[in-house]
């Protein structure tokens, strides 16, 4: 296992960790002054600063984009509701494309308004997957399924476990892998296994961190700072890096009660210190 | 599958349904007003009412005991606790056993206070059981382990997929098996094959429903009344009554905001509507 005690370097934030209402700006400059290496940009914090803007940013000072957030949403009730998201699925493959980012996460949607077809739901994600998979090949843009919580079927993600990713990405081929965020998958009973197995196909792209709070008071939004929940966090990351990813550990934590609310610094500061004792 | 639109013989009503406030008494009163088959009690509920009371109620009524809510919570920080939690079995199998239940529900517990460790808490939760299941085996008490959904994996149960408790299963024997719980299995990728499994080897003891609300505000009492939420729910039955399972659907629904504060028969009269035209 890597050594993570001496600094940040080998840390990635993601942008979503500093609340709605940091800019991308806000979120490089801290990454410098805390030493942290690497940067996950949500896409509406590149809206906001502007494609090329952002990509002079994040070039000029040095950091690793470890993924762009997010791709997905690929399951509509009708057909123009798929094309649109396909459409919005290339325009994020550019962007990721644009800042060389490691690669682009797809959330990859629940079930269409209405709907209680979770298989109807599941195969318009094998579908939009698929389309997009040839375009972001093109575009030399690595995609990465990110399978959530189950707690999440319905409305964010029915892609729920990494078996159920990677199984996908079996009848998919090349260009394609999965995110694995401990916070999605800490809870099962295969995670080991199936660890490995993305490592030895060659499918981790992406390793993101936080904790699970006992108790969780909201379902979306009340993630814990790594070491304040209970995730073995070091066995997972062993599992990870025995499998073979040598990237960066990229913390992503919705927050609205405990972290948002405070001043970046003590959210850095608070993360770099966790970072080299608790992940 | 079988026909539930003339009435309500084949639901059971699980008396967490009342909510807290309700008596054993009320609920077996309810459901002989509204004509439903069986009932689950919950283990408050019988030590509020005395056993002895509760078993002359239950049977005077004729009602099918479903279930009975519950055993299990087996891991504990220090082998004390685990022997303690062992002595509440038995006292739940003796009630089982008295009441004529079909299963003894097990909610097996999560991650003793204090732990990150997942494998420990699983493996004091098989321990656990293999003690249990020979008590239960000489009392005639069918176990039935309830896979919780993985949110609750921390906090109340570590057995979180219907193939992990097959699983457990598998090594066990006679006398143990699962009860299927739409709120906690609706999102499994392998969940038909998993139930079609259960019913092969003889595992089906107990089809619990309800339906899963978008949003969902509360992580433990915010079910949904079927038909008010996202689960396809007679997919499912249809799986589960196409691999054998026979007996009746009980309704468990944890709703402090919605169900709970209302009167006995207005939940009554909806759920057996329900059951007719949902479930």
């Amino acid at each position: 296992m890597r050594d993570l005690s001496a600094g940040a370097a080998l840390l990635s934030l993601n942008t979503a960790t500093l609340g709605p209402r940091r800019s991308l700006q806000d979120a490089v400059e801290a990454c410098l002054r805390h030493g942290v290496g690497g940067i996950s940009p949500w896409r509406d914090k590149i809206a906001e600063a502007g494609l090329a803007q952002a990509e002079r940013m994040i070039k000029r000072a040095g950091l690793t984009v470890t993924g762009v957030c997010r791709g997905g949403m690929f399951t509509a009730a009708d057909a123009p509701g798929r094309q649109q998201a396909l459409a919005e699925n290339r325009r994020a493959v550019d962007e990721a494309a644009t800042l060389g980012a490691a690669c682009l996460v797809l959330v990859v949607g629940g079930l269409p308004a209405g709907s209680k077809d979770l298989g109807d739901a599941r195969r318009q994600v094998a579908d939009g997957i698929a389309a997009t998979l040839e375009y972001a090949r093109s575009a030399q843009v690595r995609l990465a399924i990110e399978p959530l919580h189950p707690m999440y079927a319905a409305d964010r993600a029915c892609i729920n476990t990494l078996a159920q990713a990677l199984d996908l990405c079996d009848g998919l081929g090349e260009g394609i892998g999965v995110a694995v965020d401990v916070y999605h998958v800490w809870w099962d009973p295969e995670l080991a296994a199936q660890i490995a197995r993305a490592g030895r196909d060659g499918r981790l792209c992406a390793y993101h961190v936080c904790d699970w709070l006992v108790p969780t008071r909201d379902v979306l939004t009340d993630r814990g700072m790594m070491g304040d929940g209970v995730i073995g966090l070091k066995e997972i990351r062993g599992a990870v890096e025995q499998a073979g990813f040598t990237g960066l550990c990229e913390v992503e934590i919705f927050s609205a009660l405990t972290w948002w609310p405070k001043p970046v610094d003590e959210i850095m500061a608070t993360m770099v210190e966790r970072g080299r004792s608790c992940v």
